[in-house]
């Protein structure tokens, strides 16, 4: 089942309490295609710049990522720099610099039209509606954003891509935003109303919510040691979630809720390393052991009164 | 099975962004005893000043709650009041005055010392303390604390009671300042190496996580359209807990797990209205519907690869 994602490719340099890492592979559309890949292809649609190391692009292409879609352009590539405060939750934003990303404008190659399975990653919701105007008859829409496409402009443009979209992920300042609710249980019913089907609200080392007809569903984030570096854990949600239901093809309630679970145990290992560095190690099987670790962790016998 | 609690009676007031009340029953044994009192029998050990309302003693008497370990003090009850920010977690305490609780000396009446299931509210440890060395040979010790017994002395006698202990609910700061560690996980273990069987952290709208041999478990807590008022919720969390373990007399880690969900569940209602008032409308069968929602709330199928 082929699953494309359209996002971002960055070098990152993240500082931690403990540690650091100079302009590793980052971007919402690095990790989603590193966590994907290890169950499905991916179609990778992103742009680089001239100083894009030829390290990073072998790194992906071994790992089944398709970068057919990955534009090359002059200039430096896309660069985000940030600090963690001690409680490995908080941080902030040293330094931008958009450098190519600024001009990106998706182009999807003709062999990619036919994607079934399309990751909207964070960006301009102008360029997320160019993008479903170049795919044929996707099965699956998902889509995320962030607080800055929230206001103004921006969001009128969101809300029209929300109408094709099936699956949005929201972390709760974003969810309250965007519908202007406090409670994320009125907040995931008012972007409901929008036209989305099922809204995913990230909560961070709580883990993630899902509302959709089935009701709501919850997720808890797996309970680790160490937490080594948080950049990119939604992506890795995201690209968990998304390449378990293009693998199994299944998009009933239960399997969405199974994909969930998928996504939590993808961005557990995510969080365990720098940038993507943690999956050089991780395969399939311990992806399943952790699995069956959460179905431990939720489950419970009736309760008979 | 017996169940004791031991721990603040006191009236609070409460402001809430949309709403207020005045001098309403609160206090930890108030909403362990009301919350347990469903199910089963439960002994309170309290104090309360001359003021204390004949109306407050007969609410609790209807609902099965002992009296005759609550002693009554020339002076005034002990008071709080408190005011929720915009966000419903956070909140200011306005007033505190202890009155007859600064001089609470617990004694537990000749016929309790039997009690099996003991929870030891949130009191100066040197009285949990004097608490356990008045009850013969409890099946279950449990006990709830705050940030204001883990410095100093006190938190040195908390540890003597620690070793008695088989259950402590800590929140995530109450966690971390007793075991000095960040990480929930390894600051569980910490604690755990105190001698407590079972660390249960508490996670507010996140819900509640518990560590015992068995390994991690995590309840949500339930997705809540609104939260009319925070307090107490921990308290009826514990009420909850406990009353399931004296109820069914089952220790095993099966039912604990089921403990938990059943804790979440009265907490959950607790939090739907100001003080206890949201119990006077709930009974046994509205609890087992809530459990069979937490069910569907976290219940996955297998995921395959």
């Amino acid at each position: 089942m082929s699953l494309i994602v359209v996002g971002s490719v960055a070098l990152d340099t993240v500082e931690t309490p403990a540690d650091r890492r100079d302009e590793v592979l980052g971007g919402s559309a690095s990790y989603f295609a590193t966590v994907a890949s290890m169950i499905t292809p991916v179609r990778l649609v992103a742009v680089v710049g001239e100083d894009f190391s030829d390290e990073h692009l072998r790194f992906l292409r071994e790992r089944d990522v398709d970068l057919a879609g990955l534009q090359r352009l002059s200039g430096r590539t896309f660069r985000w720099s940030g600090r963690y405060l001690d409680n490995m939750v908080d941080r902030e934003t040293l330094d931008t610099q958009l450098n190519v990303f600024e001009k990106f404008s998706p182009q999807i190659p003709a062999a990619y039209r036919d994607s079934e399975y399309v990751f909207l990653a964070n960006i301009d919701p102008c360029l997320q509606l160019e993008v479903l105007n170049q795919v044929d008859n996707p099965r699956l829409v998902a889509l995320d954003t962030m607080n800055f496409w929230l206001t103004g402009e921006s969001v009128s443009v969101l809300k029209k891509v929300l109408v094709h979209t099936d699956v949005i992920f929201l972390n709760d300042e974003e969810a309250r935003m965007l519908s202007g609710k406090h409670s994320l249980v009125k907040a995931a019913a008012a972007v409901r109303l929008m036209g989305v089907k099922r809204v995913i609200i990230k909560r961070g080392d709580s883990g993630a919510m899902l509302f959709d007809d089935a009701g709501p569903f919850w997720v808890p984030a797996y309970p680790l040691e160490d937490v080594v570096d948080p950049t990119g854990a939604g992506d890795c949600f995201a690209g968990g979630f998304m390449a378990y239901l293009a693998f199994t093809g299944d998009l009933s309630d239960s399997n969405v809720r199974r994909a969930m679970v998928f996504g939590s145990v993808t961005a557990s290992f995510a969080v365990e390393g720098f940038s993507v560095e943690r999956f050089d190690s991780v395969h399939r099987g311990d992806l399943l052991l952790r699995c069956g670790e959460f179905g431990r962790l939720v489950r419970f016998e009736d309760v008979k009164l």
